[in-house]
């Protein structure tokens, strides 16, 4: 089968199209035909080499993606024929995935491939980590890099628990699209001083950051006493100066989280979450955001998309 | 009434004993004769002025007494007469305190007033920093500070939950009294290295630290898989550099909590806890550890000797 591969890893040109093996499936594996892949900034870290495949994974990128599935356990509910899409730890860019069936989701009712593959990761990252913060209806919730994968996903559904949002973005008219979709505040990076913003409206309980060390020192400082601060991502470094007197007086935390190395039955435990909270959300409350598709062999171009930071929401590859 | 009192900021001299007025007891109010004080790192801090006392709170130190109850209120199960020792927002160096009915526990069977002041604020410590850090049985904690006050306590009262304890002090001396306390692991921090060892061991579950910004990244590198520093101090600095890349790899959180700042719900619910999961296990599995008793007036010399690091276990007043 064909799948997209990193040989060298590199910038967006390293990625070839190529024939490549998948390993034969295993007794709780299923075998899925993929439509549409969702694009991540993890697979950008992993085709520049800086994140590499977890053990037993397919070296090539991808970790989410919808289709059909071709063959499916006995032992499980899912069937060959179902329309699913799955939380990969590995191997979306391609044109078939085998991947256990605990990680399966059915493709929500008014859903596309597409938009249910865009869905999955950005789902399972903001559950995960609003119950990791133990967020609670009534608690403010600030989202970094509200016009994200996990940032559009993160307003809805922090939305859809009774939370109050404040979102940030780059511009004007990116912030407004995050009020659109439900922010009660957002703001502009580029021209606001967030920090006092958020203290303005009473601080921070919990803030899902992607952006790391650059705002370890504001986000604390927008954190309510009580607060806690999730990073999950570093895409403005990785080591920052943390005020202990002020997490001490603020009794404040930080937490780091990542999903894709976790073990099985953590992430089955939060696809299974995904499904109970978020699902029946879509696609009333909680609606895919798709800023572009390309073909599966132009992942290249993909990347170039996403890292240009102009996307607002997803970018998927078809296959 | 006599308080030790601290007129101008700074030094072990600082202290001067004075006539002071107490504030008369609200309807929840208790009111004490104070036979013991316990002396804490906090005081040292409130001496220098660095650690004002809260709104509401007597202005000299003292976080924890002993003593026997002068007046109760009527709706609470305390009588006049009853030996009792409590968790003070401030105001243990004094013959008297006023003090919220909830703060109140029995002095223990076995145990005299310097023994029983000299348990309160380490016990409360360590049973709020274990819950806040959801420590189970079987997990491992590391323990700085190993030979202070809450140091001595964290060996015991863990060891009772069923966790393995790694403790380290400062001297092969220090540190062979904390494994006979019940530290399985006892390190020696200027001879050993700690994380190494710590690392060797399979690393830390919880670590309970009391040190800060100078242990910040060797804590985090101790730390195992979904791991958790919990900061209570710092003695050695107040700023350090987070290296989020670890603390996202590990999936690992860092905790800074205090316990006098919290709301009177809050550190009542704490001592209940410590009625229930502590007062049991005394003194048969966790026997307070005091260093050295000092008069009241003596309050000076006594923060001298706490400062000298030569103390193993806590120093009390006597009244």
């Amino acid at each position: 089968m064909k799948a997209c591969i990193v040989v060298t890893p590199g910038g967006p040109e390293a990625f070839s199209l190529a024939d490549v093996e998948i390993e034969p499936p295993g007794g709780l594996d299923a075998v899925m035909r993929i439509t549409a892949a969702g694009v991540n900034r993890a697979d950008v870290l992993q085709r520049q080499g800086r994140y590499p495949a977890p053990p037993g994974a397919p070296s090539w990128p991808g970790l989410e993606a919808a289709g059909t599935l071709l063959e499916a356990p006995a032992s499980s509910p899912w069937r060959a024929g179902d329309r699913v899409c799955a939380l990969l730890p590995g191997g979306g860019y391609a044109e078939r995935a085998v991947v256990d069936a605990s990680l399966l989701l059915p493709v929500p009712d008014g859903l596309s491939d597409v938009e249910a593959a865009s869905l999955v990761e950005a789902a399972c990252t903001v559950v995960s980590n609003l119950d990791e913060a133990r967020a609670l209806p009534g608690e403010t919730l600030l989202v970094h890099g509200g016009s994200g994968g996990v940032g559009t996903a993160a307003i809805q559904i922090a939305k859809a628990r009774g939370m109050r949002v404040i979102a940030t973005a780059g511009g004007a008219e990116r912030a407004a699209r995050c009020a659109a979709l439900g922010a009660d505040v957002a703001l502009d990076h580029r021209a606001d001083d967030w920090v006092a913003a958020v203290r303005d409206l009473g601080g921070a309980d919990v803030i899902l950051d992607v952006v790391g060390a650059a705002y370890l020192d504001a986000n604390l400082r927008a954190l309510r006493t009580g607060g806690r601060l999730v990073v999950i991502g570093m895409q403005k470094g990785a080591r920052g100066e943390l005020d202990l007197g002020l997490l001490l007086a603020r009794r404040a935390r930080v937490i780091g989280t990542t999903l894709r190395a976790r073990p099985l039955a953590e992430r089955a435990a939060i696809v299974a979450r995904v499904r109970e909270e978020v699902w029946p959300l879509v696609p009333d409350a909680v609606r895919p955001v798709v800023h572009a598709t390309l073909p599966l062999e132009r992942a290249g171009d993909a990347h170039r998309l996403l890292e240009s930071g102009e996307v607002f929401g997803k970018v998927v590859l078809t296959v």
